[in-house]
């Protein structure tokens, strides 16, 4: 597949420069094609029935094992969620964590990691975003670091290996900017989300968990999906796996969204991104202040000169799609290996104009 | 609109006698267009910017709206959630029980119910499916009584009020059988859940939790779309009402199918819908033990004179579509106002033959 024939399976970029997938990512004629069968088979076969149930769950255990392939894991450690909260929700309530319990995170982190971090009541230890300051906050009270590998902000990338090694202490990794985007080993991260509807251009309302020992971690929000039997009282007898965390029922069109969507994806993918992001900011220095960090991610964050709702709004009417990131002052471009040269230039363009 | 277009607004319906709504409901052509129109939008227009976040905030509050005027009851006390059993999730982790809390519940209940139950730690009394039992189990340790409002095995519908007044314990009442199917006063419930895929025919992974008062309850798994603001550490100002409880990101294809979806159903429903329940029981007595109580629900369950999994089996076979109730040794159908004298004709064939 070459470059142009596999960016032209998204045909948002035909007319837009879209620049976030950060947010949620471009999506593929053969995604929309499978969630519009699905639909339309529904509508005329109905959702019910031994064959129905049994397509799906295979579809599932087929995403189970698209989801590990990515991470480099054993399917059987691969949990299916709808998102990076989600995934964030299942570990933190999982952990029986308490007011006496430290954990450490940064000063950069989503709500979807902080917000359910926060129900805990465990004590939130903010540091900055760097690995010597987090393993330098940790304590015999530190039950977990909690950070995203790349950050949804300045998308700087984290050690998360190297703080993992330093400190002991199991982490959770935020992997809404990374998985998809650069490769991703999770090596001894015991948690490693992944949020399906960004870099890997999947419907809405997709991603996994990725939990490396199951039996540690406590089931807080089972369904029906996730045991394997269970008695009047509710008590029951967990999947295999992280399969326990399963989170729930998932649409049978977006199942087979999902799985078209991992498809389109070709070999090049990481080298490219990474290579279109040195370019994005490469175009962007001589006019504004970059702040991610070269070599580090497919986002390039950046302070703009004047107001950046406005910004945005603007480059969106020239139909150049980037982020606000509201509160700090900054903009983000997303760049995917489906970017342009063209798509790159109109954001410059948009600036500098 | 008659009886004869509003049904042949489901075509799945031309060629099954489909009985199983108390699974998932039939889909609306209208519904299906809804979700197909979005997501090719999606495809050419891409998935972010202001206009499409306000217009999906938009569809969300519409969907609130509606979701309210359906158990009549305020806008504000009303959350979002994929599933019945995410609100139950979310009520029951939300209440901080412990130990030496109890909570009764009956022995006919969904693991959507039972499942999160167990999850708390709480003592579960569990007793026979019936007024008076549950008001008899309680003792002033009691700190919460959940039941459904339909059992989804018998069909036998609780009266719930009965129940709160009786008790004047806090009731969690899981609606899957019953919004949509029966007319739905919560009256005095404290806590009422909504499955939108089955009774009101919509996208798979859609309902709505119905909150009382929202400040009893903490928000243990926040999301982006529950929080009014935030601080670094995750801690956050709530959104007003139940808002602060809404479980995440709907796909806008469900958020636009499922207002589809609850634009077809006539004034008539319940009547209907009743009426069909009553026929199908009257054409099955004479060929199996019916269990459903009459007059109670849209659900007819009944114990095969044989196997239930080969009887469901066969039916399948011959277009006709109910559920096995495992475990129970039931087989269930769901009548909805859309079913036919000629669907529960060919399901009483089915048991005859």
């Amino acid at each position: 597949m070459t470059p142009e024939e596999a960016r032209g399976q998204f045909p948002v970029l035909d007319r837009l420069a879209y620049l976030n997938a950060g947010t949620n990512g471009p999506l593929a004629r053969a995604t929309v094609e499978a969630i519009v069968r699905e639909a339309e088979r529904e509508l005329v076969e109905g959702r019910s029935g031994r064959a129905y149930i049994d397509e799906m769950l295979g579809q599932r255990e087929q995403l189970r094992a698209a989801f590990a392939a990515l991470l480099g894991v054993d399917p059987l450690l691969v949990a299916l969620t709808e998102s990076t909260t989600r995934g964030c929700s299942i570990v933190l309530a999982g952990l029986g964590l308490t007011p006496e319990d430290e954990v450490v995170t940064t000063d950069q982190e989503h709500f979807g990691l902080t917000g359910p971090l926060h129900a805990t009541g465990a004590r939130v230890v903010i540091v900055d975003a760097d690995e010597e300051a987090i393993a330098a906050a940790v304590t015999p009270r530190t039950r977990l670091v909690a950070t995203s590998h790349v950050l949804w902000t300045t998308g700087r990338r984290l050690d998360v290996r190297a703080i993992r090694a330093a400190t002991g202490v199991p982490i959770l990794v935020d992997g809404a900017q990374s998985a998809g985007a650069i490769p991703v080993d999770v090596g001894e991260a015991d948690f490693y989300t992944v949020s399906a509807q960004k870099w890997l251009c999947g419907p809405e309302a997709t991603g996994a968990l990725y939990v490396a020992d199951p039996e540690r971690v406590q089931v807080k929000a089972p369904s029906y999906m996730s045991q394997d039997g269970y008695e009047p009282s509710g008590a029951f007898v967990p999947k295999e796996g992280a399969k326990r965390f399963d989170s729930g029922w998932i649409p049978v069109s977006s199942l087979a969204g999902l799985l078209a969507a991992l498809a389109v994806h070709p070999e090049w993918r990481y080298e490219a991104a990474a290579a279109n992001a040195a370019r994005c900011r490469e175009l962007l220095e001589p006019l504004v202040e970059v702040v991610t960090p070269p070599g580090h991610s497919t986002l390039v964050s950046f302070r703009p000169p004047g107001d950046p709702t406005q910004l945005v709004d603007s480059l969106h009417e020239a139909g150049v799609i980037v982020r606000e990131l509201p509160g700090r002052n900054l903009v983000r471009a997303s760049c995917g290996w489906w970017t342009s040269e063209d798509d790159l230039r109109r954001l410059a363009a948009g600036l500098a104009g």
